[in-house]
């Protein structure tokens, strides 16, 4: 790999600073787009991100700070997209410089409301990018774990083998081992999916359900995962590889996870809306499921545990009630 | 169902004693084999094991308790057995009623030490016991959760259909789902190789290891558990079933494991001997990975897994150094 390769961060949370991080080991300068000025001055004069992964130290000398993201997309050879799905397009808009040769990966989780689209097909479809220069960058893997150096293992994927080695060579060090995939339609898909099997695993939890039911739930997700990405992109994958079951299971298993805590609020009786209000921020997999849910409406997979969390979350259904006719319907 | 099929439970344990509450909620009179006579006066006075699940409440007009073993299989049409592995030729020993006309099912997850086999081929070749009258029960279920009647799913595996189909009528109930299988061997095999991955993980956390990597761990595990499940006994299976996957997700992520705690002992320095001292028990997963790794030398399947924990176990090789060196055919 070139330690010179011109690669630019967008975001300014948890995971735009652990991959920033797994970058300072390898490359000699990380461009880093934040919105927040105030986090940009904080960290020129700390060292450290004030709101996200607090413990990590940067060399201050390694980062290209901006809130230009014109500045920075401008300078990129490889982009990485690690802004909320919910807050992309809004970022996007600003961009007067063109995406169009430029290699971009995503490192999102989740759907673009406004389309409805994963990211890649987003950009693909809004940008003109085409596929071979979009790319993903998906777990099983924590931020606050990178934090640690905590060994974790990356699956990065792109049609264009020779960009997703380029990216994994940079991402590579004691504690980062990544892998390269040309499946971003099915990555994607599943890094969205899980979260929304987070919010299944978490209501059962909220209702009593222990870990019996959980291993069952879980193993009855990784089937209906393969079933869904089956129909949305056919292709050979081993739906047990890290990048899906490993990914399904430290969200669905992970008592931090966002949207398992979600889940359980409204397990424990809590409404959507208070429930939202009560974390102060929105779980992704509440996107998540209201477009798998109007997807899989056209594409037809069996997928009981989408449907229920779907009643649940955007009907009004009863949890209680709808997990027992779920519960029937596992196996 | 009949209410008055004559089922037999040997084995005064955790899970033992979980399967006779089962069988409560359906069957008339359930027959139930404890060697240790002082338990027997117990429950007939106190109405519950005096050892283990001590919450359950039983009926005792509804069971019928004895310590002699050839009285309870000579009544018995279905025997379930519940005995540690490591114990069972010894109860077998005293039998002088023959098996060879009673359906037997294993509860018993794990391998007879003497002769190395699962307990089905165990009971095949040293009981001339059929394979058709031989089956096996199997989760993901923890005992602890059946007493709290906690929904947990079974499933019921024997080559005839008919008599899967019949002990699942006699232990489904409110709070227990059974599904059947023709799968013994794989099923079986599957519960014995979940606890070498239990202990596996117990290593890994004990070693500092985080749940990023005990994600990639379990993903890869059932990939491993497919390739050797594959080459013991081949057949059509789905190895995402609760049975194969969900038995080893609720072991592997169980903090309550033995064979996890057993694991993170070794991770954290105890030597094998130590670990069982301080445990006061043997976790089934020692013996496992014994036999497994045995008859895998033969088979030949790819198993960087359990070769690590049979090199770490019984070779004394150095826990660290050897997760290293998993860690890199890990993907």
């Amino acid at each position: 790999m070139k330690k010179d390769t011109k690669v630019v961060v967008l975001g300014g949370g948890s995971w735009a600073t652990a991959i920033v991080k797994m970058l300072c080991e390898k490359v000699d300068q990380i461009g880093w787009y934040m919105r927040n000025n105030t986090a940009i001055e904080y960290i020129k004069e700390h060292n450290h991100n004030p709101n996200y992964l607090t413990s990590v130290e940067f060399k201050v000398d390694q980062l290209y700070l901006s809130d230009d993201i014109n500045e920075l997309v401008d300078y990129a050879e490889i982009i990485i997209f690690a802004i909320p799905s919910a807050f992309l397009s809004a970022e996007l808009s600003k961009l007067t410089v063109s995406l169009k040769d430029k290699t971009v990966f995503s490192a999102i989780k989740g759907i673009v409301p406004e389309t409805g689209l994963i990211v890649g097909e987003h950009l693909n479809e809004m940008y003109e990018i085409p596929f071979e220069n979009i790319g993903v960058i998906t777990g099983p893997c924590h931020a606050e774990e990178v934090a640690l150096e905590r060994l974790s293992y990356l699956t990065i994927a792109c049609q264009d083998e020779a960009k997703a080695k380029c990216l994994a060579d940079c991402l590579t060090s004691d504690y980062i081992f990544c892998k390269t995939s040309d499946d971003i339609i099915g990555t994607e898909y599943a890094a969205m999916l899980k979260n929304i099997y987070a919010i299944a695993a978490g209501i059962a939890h909220g209702l009593g359900y222990g870990d019996n039911y959980q291993a069952v739930l879980m193993s009855n997700a990784v089937r209906e995962m393969k079933r869904y990405i089956k129909k949305v992109h056919k292709m050979k994958r081993n739906i047990n590889d890290s990048a899906y079951l490993g990914d399904l299971l430290v969200t669905g298993y992970s008592t931090f996870s966002r949207n398992r805590m979600f889940g359980t609020m409204i397990g424990k009786g809590y409404t959507v809306k208070s429930a939202m209000m009560e974390m102060k921020m929105v779980a992704e997999g509440y996107y998540a499921v209201k477009s798998a849910y109007e997807i899989n409406q056209v594409n037809g997979a069996r997928t009981p545990i989408i449907d229920t969390v779907y009643s649940i979350v955007y009907e009004g259904k009863s949890p209680r009630k709808h997990f027992k006719i779920l519960s029937e319907n596992l196996d």
